[in-house]
């Protein structure tokens, strides 16, 4: 069978563009004992992914040129030489941005098919869902009453924390660009108060919605987001930080003024908790509850997902480049086939 | 009884100087039932003082202009009408800068004669042991065969935090200024590794010297130790912020670039913790086993002190700012009387 591929061709020096990927097609090799070969019915985009691109010292390796770029998939097994899979099954496996795969079934987790739509275990049910979880009860913590705040907050990460914030008792305030994604914010997802951070006045308006403060900031995209809500943090507030995806696509230190010495002053003034994260070191602890937890509120409707699906594995450059400046609506998905 | 007293004149825009404070002498009232009599034996002197000299937001209020400054003390009773005290028995207060007072006998406490010298209930056995204790275990969570490091090493905080970690099975590594300095960080404290953050190659000097990265940087100089720091910091890195006396004197942001991104993304590729604290939120969790603990390693010699002893309460101010640019040795306390 063959796959087609997306290669990382080039490194972005600013935002990927049509250099940066190229388009090969492989012949997969014949299934072993042990293995299955998977059709990918949907790949996901994330942000994280503009790391992988990049050589700067992160998390995880970075994507070498010439390397099929890497994601997490929902694959249907086509042909299976592993006992625990059968032919139809849909699992997810980290297929990356390809339409086949060759994988040791032992390596994928097959998906319950009836703990909702396939491409939820992407999103929702799966890591951006997890990272909100595990983000926010196990670094945030939020108490009865106090409030809760996060941007991106129509996408799965942020549209997750704010929902399970109210769940917790607390107030959420969702932060998003434009006008139909803050009316989101309130309509689908609950949030008590939503703001638009292209506003003019984004930062008073930040001011005069958190009259009592911020216990906890969700962080996951940086720039001036954070930087307006630096003033609002109460003492004792918790900024887990699993993303800053406003200054991903960054080539360099912005100019000045220096802020970190007044960053470290507020980290010292009010007891500030910050606390960088990967949802994968949580996995042991919280994984089993989230699975409970999340599949129960998102089946009771008290966790509702949006997902903004594009079609066809050649459009996922552009799409990922989007996401990158905010243009998606929801969890970025690719439906491959 | 007179008391003399330092009281606050100006607010320093930069380093206080001998326009920052003024001396008055007050007639201090008769005794009320429940009241006691101090004669201030010992001030301290401590660099979260430079922080009350500002209006600006912090964790605690300013001193007033016309206010007696504050600070920790150790008082002797001279006359009392509080059942549980007697003239002649030391007591912690909070008197400030002043050679008399006039408190509520509930309000202090009693000094144990066989702790150890009266000036070490503000020091290694008072509220900056206490900050090193608290802060390092409960934060900075020092594993055996881990690296922690901190700057300012021979005072109170820093000195007993290299002590902590050696006695937890961790290696130490002690950063301060100056050659004697330096010598009694080995020879004294018996940190594993002592280093000069005045000398030209000091970021080198502190790579080499950590070549398994750090776990625990006990933060409270900031400066351009934190930025050495920075790319040293292993993943899963402690960072309880105690104190920044390097900027403590700084009254505007720093030219650029502006590092406060690059640090985020550091918090976030490290899943670094960065943790602001006062001693004071650790005392009802911590506060017990403090004086269990630290009384033992200090009588059995496991923990060492220094003070830095500065006769005569006119002689405080000038000792403050010396202590802000680093030239007391050890713990600065005033002997007042």
């Amino acid at each position: 069978m063959e796959s087609t591929q997306l290669r990382l061709a080039r490194r972005p020096v600013a935002e990927p563009d049509e250099t940066t990927f190229e388009t090969t097609t492989a012949t997969l090799p014949a299934l072993e004992d042990g293995q299955v070969l998977l059709a990918v019915r949907y790949l996901s985009l994330d942000p994280y992914m503009r790391g992988r691109l990049s050589t700067a010292k992160s998390y995880a390796a970075p994507v070498e040129i010439g390397q099929v770029m890497v994601g997490g998939t929902v694959g249907e097994v086509v042909e299976s030489r592993y006992d625990g899979l059968q032919p139809g099954d849909l699992v997810l496996s980290y297929s990356g941005w390809q339409s086949a795969d060759v994988v040791d079934g032992a390596a994928v987790r097959r998906l319950d098919p009836d703990a909702g739509p396939p491409s939820t275990a992407l999103g929702v049910l799966g890591m951006p869902g997890f990272t909100a979880y595990a983000g926010l009860l196990e670094i945030g913590r939020p108490q009865p009453g106090e409030t809760v705040a996060v941007a991106a907050a129509t996408g799965p990460v942020g549209s997750a924390v704010g929902q399970i914030a109210r769940i917790k008792g607390a107030r959420a305030i969702g932060i998003a660009g434009g006008p139909a994604k803050v009316r989101a914010l309130t309509e689908d997802f609950g949030f008590d108060v939503a703001l638009d951070h292209r506003a003019p006045d984004f930062a008073e308006q930040l001011a005069r919605a958190t009259p009592d403060g911020v216990d906890v900031y969700f962080e996951n995209v940086g720039g001036h987001v954070f930087e307006a809500m630096l003033p609002q943090l109460n003492k004792h507030a918790r900024i887990p930080v699993c993303g800053l995806v406003a200054g991903y696509n960054a080539s360099s230190a912005p100019a000045g003024p220096d802020r970190l010495p007044g960053f470290m002053a507020a980290v010292l003034t009010r007891s500030l908790v910050v606390r960088g994260f990967i949802q994968d070191e949580f996995t042991h602890s919280h994984g089993r509850d989230f699975v409970r937890d999340m599949g129960e509120w998102v089946r009771s409707g008290q966790v509702r997902y949006r997902e903004d699906v594009v079609d066809g594995l050649e459009n996922a450059p552009a799409a990922f480049a989007g996401m990158l400046r905010g243009t998606n609506f929801g969890k970025l998905v690719v439906r491959v086939s």
